[in-house]
């Protein structure tokens, strides 16, 4: 795979001169495009091998294009507040909005590589953390980010040359340190575990690029024109998303949901009610208190029909707890800012540190709810979904977070019941809107959707909970018990 | 001060229970009024005597009130990241939006009490932190917000018990640390100094208000019924921010401006230039590597007329800088997020951490030219400007912030004829519009506000540079040099 980037390519100083201005005109100008047309982001990942000029690189392309419009991320060790999250959040808060380019400096093939390396991790685990990856980079290509994954090379010969230059210089002596020799030594091992990686996450929409770091007129000429092409290509719809849309799944044949075999004869009184109600806030309060729940972090769904009691059930569980310790998130429709991520992007900005709740009322689900029966996105768009949630939730479980969700469903009858309770009732908060009205004469397509997300977005990690909710003060109990249920086994 | 809050004020469980449920209603329809105005945001600050219920007053509001639409902050010790900017920043980043409430256990307030209490600061010192606390406040007030501050207060006696019985119950038990039994210890000292504190901070428009603590009944009731009262008079417009307006400012009779003195006749050729670029951005490359750097930060800010040449500025230097170590962040009219708070919040969003650069390309200075100009804000709201743009920089500056300003001049004639060579210049991204016209008209009007903001914003700690541009060579290397000396000098 690098054989080609070993030939010693090179440029010479008259054909460099030559080329320049004109590429970075070209540069400019596709930038202003990007920008004018703010329709998608451009993510750039500079890797490779140490000493190959990554640095110098992305200097250059800051100097040849607008650095206003580029935002750099070194991605060095993760901070302590970064630790307390799921490796990729950090990832997500450094990701460019449309309209703009975001270089990386260290990616997500950093950690793992190197971890092979230092033999922390098995090389299955590499394979895993690859597979991440390449579904990573595929919901961003089918949001329409255009990525580019730059990998200089240096054959070992001309890496421990450049690094003894360095050393002899003393303006870039700083750069070279225990670490950088430490992984010269290890070149070979870095060598065939980078192709593994590099191999298998070279996809069609987002291949890696090789380029040989020798020269830096060669390394700078073959980016920039790469960046240039590409970018151009893409504006000039030469080449949309290439990835093909997936075909539009048949609705099951019989239509037997989960939900539709509810039974909501469920009673309770407020007499037990108010017994099981300390006895479950009391049980969740002792358990966020110990202290091994500093190592986990709780996320809560709350989704359900309109007037199903998603508000009061949030009161029961938020009144057991610190209010120190949680945050409610309440999902509406995204704003200007949030156009301008993937959808998921509001939701991690939001996701618990260690130790935290996060509550959201209403989430990631609305895209498999009011986006796809009110048609705001394609069904293209919400069919990916579900394996995008799926994997997100994923990665929140797999670094300690428990991911609770509640589907609180209630008969058509209730629901009708309730909205004309809440037409006659004396607070504002309550009045039912025009859109109340809407969303109920689409029952039967809201049916269908809740069914088949609650089919195919309850995993072994993150199961849906559906609550009967006709009866409030069984829902509430439900709800509660299930928390401190899945709390407990975590802990 | 304190002495009505001794009285033991209580309210038996009767009137209690006969209160509660009327007044939970009220919250939250006039919580409910408060997002749908989304006119101001609610700040609530909770403070006062270890063990007078702090905690379960947080507790009660957000079972009271709608939880999803307050943001509880525990501003505890300072993270390393928040260390690493202004002791600002952390509130600044917590501050709610229009519409929403935030409630703030600790605040701006504990740090200086506990400092001196503590005897780490001197009593004048803690009367600059209060005079800056209601410099912050007041910038709250005039954009709206209202302010809540409540102390609980507890006797010497109480507080003693109080702690004592949260000692005795094991579910309690953990909330009294070595730190509370200390600050016991210190009861007088810390009675005395935060009267003090309090005092000095009890202003018409965000008085203190002191509540017992006593009893839970009486505290949570009169805390419930003072929120209510206040957000009620505002949303109905019975008080709007109580704030005198500024009388406007006469423009000085002179109108002998900085800039109307301005030398233009600089002259650079293209050969000093480079010589004199390859040196200063070499000093400035080797400034910024030198440890003492790590210690600082370094806030650039741009402004100047159209074309003056302020994107070419920048390159020259970013040129000398690692791309990891500055952020550029271009400003345009605000997005939705950013108009639902102050207008400085997207700017304190956007400061460095120490080590590090921010260039601003054009800056919080729109208040006083754009929005000055075109009327996008009331003249009270510019002319507050003034004094809160001096505080911001000086609290960036104390805490190690080089703020370096540029204003890049340049003739009516030479804007002219730049404008007509973009006119027909191939690049996209310099094309002229009507926007650029339009401003040049409005010459005048923008010189009379750029000349009032430079005299009045221009501190010993952050002074405006105003650099001759109509030779670009020269501008960039006058520009190169500044931040050179400053960044020496700071270091």
């Amino acid at each position: 795979m690098f054989e080609s980037a070993e030939l010693g390519q090179e440029i010479n100083k008259t054909d460099y001169e030559k080329e320049v201005p004109e590429l970075r005109e070209a540069l400019l100008d596709v930038q202003h495009d990007l920008r004018e047309s703010g329709k998608f982001q451009v993510i750039i990942l500079i890797g490779g091998v140490d000493g190959a000029g990554k640095s110098e690189t992305v200097k250059i392309l800051n100097e040849w294009m607008d650095p206003r419009f580029i935002e750099t991320n070194a991605m060095g060790a993760a901070t302590e507040e970064e630790l307390a999250h799921p490796p990729m959040w950090r990832f997500w808060r450094a990701l460019p909005p449309r309209g703009k380019i975001g270089i990386f400096f260290g990616s997500w093939y950093t950690e793992p590589i190197v971890n092979m390396v230092y033999g922390t991790i098995k090389s299955r685990d590499l394979d895993r953390a690859m597979e991440g990856v390449i579904r990573f980079e595929r919901m961003f290509l089918d949001e329409g980010a255009l990525i580019l994954k730059f990998w200089l090379h240096l054959s070992k010969d001309v890496q421990k040359k450049r690094l003894e230059k360095l050393e002899q210089n003393p303006e870039t002596r700083w750069r070279v340190t225990e670490t950088e020799w430490t992984h010269f030594k290890l070149y070979d091992k870095f060598r065939k575990i980078s192709e593994r990686a590099l191999m298998h996450t070279s996809t069609p929409d987002a291949p890696w690029i090789i380029v040989e770091g020798t020269d830096p007129r060669y390394r700078y000429l073959t980016i920039g024109k790469e960046i240039l092409s590409a970018l151009r290509r893409r504006l000039d719809g030469g080449e949309q998303s290439a990835v093909p849309k997936p075909a539009p799944a048949l609705p099951p044949v019989d239509e037997k949901f989960q939900l539709k075999s509810l039974d909501f004869s469920q009673n309770m009184t407020k007499k037990e009610y108010d017994k099981e109600l300390e006895k479950y806030q009391r049980k969740l309060n002792l358990l966020v208190r110990s202290r091994k729940f500093r190592k986990i972090s709780a996320i809560l769904v709350f989704e359900g029909s309109d007037a199903a009691g998603k508000g009061g059930a949030v009161r029961r569980v938020t009144g057991a707890l610190d209010p120190r310790s949680y945050r409610i998130i309440p999902i509406a429709a995204p704003t200007e800012e949030e156009k301008l991520h993937p959808y998921l992007w509001r939701f991690w900005r939001n996701i618990p540190r260690n130790g935290n709740f996060t509550i959201f009322d209403r989430s990631w689900y609305g895209r498999l709810l009011v986006e796809r029966v009110e048609g705001f996105c394609s069904p293209a768009d919400w069919m990916r979904a579900y394996g995008e949630i799926n994997d997100f939730e994923e990665q929140l479980a797999r670094s300690g977070g428990v991911v609770i969700k509640f589907w609180l469903s209630i008969t058509k009858d209730e629901q009708l019941k309730r909205f004309r309770e809440r037409e006659v009732t004396g607070f504002k908060r309550f009045k039912i809107t025009e859109e109340d009205w809407r969303n109920r004469k689409r029952w039967n397509k809201y049916e269908l959707a809740i069914g088949e997300m609650i089919d195919r977005t309850s995993t072994d990690t993150a199961p849906w909970t559906v609550v009967e909710a006709n009866n409030k003060y069984y829902a509430r109990i439900k709800i509660l018990k299930e928390i401190c249920e899945r709390i407990e086994a975590a802990m």
